[in-house]
């Protein structure tokens, strides 16, 4: 069976990193499948999702992260040619990538006890985001 | 209902970005298929998949990117004990990863407007590349 | 069909890259399936999967790439917070992520000739690991 469902989120002004877990876990209740694949997915290029321990300490060490190694304010040649001056989100969400695939069982996603899932939003402005759940199982 | 296919590319020598999204379509029209998963798999250790706003701004950006933190021509212990001078183009798959997985609906892939499919071929020299898709779904 | 299966890992102390590909087909073979998707996931957010061409040059290369990338032992906010003195471990994990899904196809896992999955714990203590396979197909 195939459960194809969207989750819509409005995200706050600033690089964003959003715990999306309860959502998801929610989302595999309502299927009623006990055993499975959940793939998430973003559609959009400044968006990414992946997993972490989500604490505030992790979280500003990430945001620390991508800025030393992406900054943001450099003079990228898509902010040159198309003056949106998102070029460090669209190269930060490339890298981590825009899907997870999340095996379940018993009717829970196979998570670690301190494990989360996590959508960031690499966007400066604030925005109304969507994600992709699609749930393959039995 | 699954169905593996093999998509064949022929790349030009260098560090090249290959927009595959239009050929994933199509692939998708070929099942027949409504709704489920495409998988997509670089069956090689210097080759990777991920998504981008296909614009060439952001080609020369990610290039610089991947130039600035994982650099050709450092003095890569694969390069020494193998002498192919491709010890970065490793590392940088490894880094963004083999695998990517695209929910579909209605008979289309659920991607952002201004997101596509890339494959990049990080090896030097032209290569003879095979991507694997696999469609599951119904 | 769908079949879940753990796997189970002793890791040394220390950064650790463990090559896995043999017990993913082992399991495969376990299932008897024919074709399909094989979702790799670590229930954990100090750990990750992706795929590499396994030999000594090139492991000792990761190491040096994350080492440049996500120093251990810079002052990271998730060390000061909870002096478990791993802060690095989580972002390296995060930045390459928790899953990987490979295509599989006359009972065989879609793997190119030189390469490998591997499991990287990035936790500096000796650890039991487990990985969950998740094998969907026919």
């Amino acid at each position: 069976m195939i459960s194809t469902k969207e989750m819509k989120l409005e995200t706050a002004p600033g690089f964003q990193i959003v715990d999306i877990t309860r959502k998801a876990e929610d989302e595999l209740s309502n299927t009623g499948l006990n055993s499975g694949i959940l793939v998430l997915f973003v559609p959009g290029a400044t968006g990414a999702l992946t997993t972490i321990e989500y604490e505030s300490g992790l979280i500003q060490d990430l945001k620390d992260l991508f800025q030393k190694i992406i900054p943001e304010g450099l003079n990228y040649n898509h902010d040159r040619k198309w003056h949106d001056g998102n070029g460090h989100s669209h190269l930060r969400a490339s890298l981590i990538g825009p899907s997870l695939s999340i095996p379940f069982s018993k009717g829970n996603l196979l998570l670690g006890t301190w494990q989360q899932i996590i959508f960031i939003d690499f966007d400066p402005p604030a925005r109304s985001r969507k994600i992709i759940l699609q749930f393959m199982g039995e």
